[in-house]
């Protein structure tokens, strides 16, 4: 069962540009600033009620995120949706037809075990289930 | 201040076609489907935690969404946040030199008040102000 909005990612060039709308315009607060080295990304997590806006910066152009914001500009870039039991979820999903990215789940930011589904299943839409292993220092 | 996300914008051609995702694949709850004839969109509302997916079907090829689709195909189309005292909220990011595409509020989805911001703002995301006026049929 999907619990809440885990977060939104949104692609930027630079966080350190992009920032300042987050918590001086819009008054959000910023959590905290991480390197993902296996998505070669830098992430700003900002909280947002029960969820969290990610802000995600490539480190190299070969981050999935340079690819992104080579072809779509700066904009939001995945959904990703609270789940308990991940692997359980993926395998519910996958017999009900949906293509997934990641057939097991990958930690991923905040030490979250996280998993894509394919665009092309589910309207052009890039949804992420997301699992959090205990204590979640973003959260 | 922005309380939570009010919810997440997807642009479909068909929401008929759309919806089986949503309510078989994930599991969330169809709150309701309603036509908001000024923006020319039928909208069907899915609980997801606090917050709600919105899918958004143009009605005509002059609204909005249809144009959105035409450009960029299916996908999410806005990000709505939660606030109170909309229009202190809007004057009060103008002063700060964000655009708005609605400098007063309109009147959107469920008879909530609405105003976008402008995404050249933003850093490429059409986000909304979305103040509910007491009872939200869809929360």
């Amino acid at each position: 069962m999907v619990k809440k909005i885990d977060h939104i990612g949104i692609a930027v060039h630079s966080i350190e540009k992009a920032l300042p709308f987050y918590t001086e315009n819009l008054n959000l607060t910023l959590l905290g600033i991480e390197e993902v080295e296996s998505e070669k990304v830098k992430i700003a997590f900002l909280k947002i009620g029960e969820s969290k806006i990610e802000l995600l910066e490539p480190l190299t152009k070969e981050s999935p995120i340079a690819n992104f914001l080579e072809k779509r500009g700066e904009g939001i870039h995945h959904l990703a949706l609270a789940v308990d039991s991940i692997q359980d979820r993926i395998n519910e999903i996958k017999e009900k037809g949906i293509r997934m990215i990641n057939d097991t789940p990958k930690t991923g930011a905040g030490g979250a075990m996280v998993a894509f589904m394919h665009p092309k299943s589910t309207g052009g839409v890039l949804f992420e289930y997301c699992e959090k292993k205990g204590m979640d220092k973003h959260d």
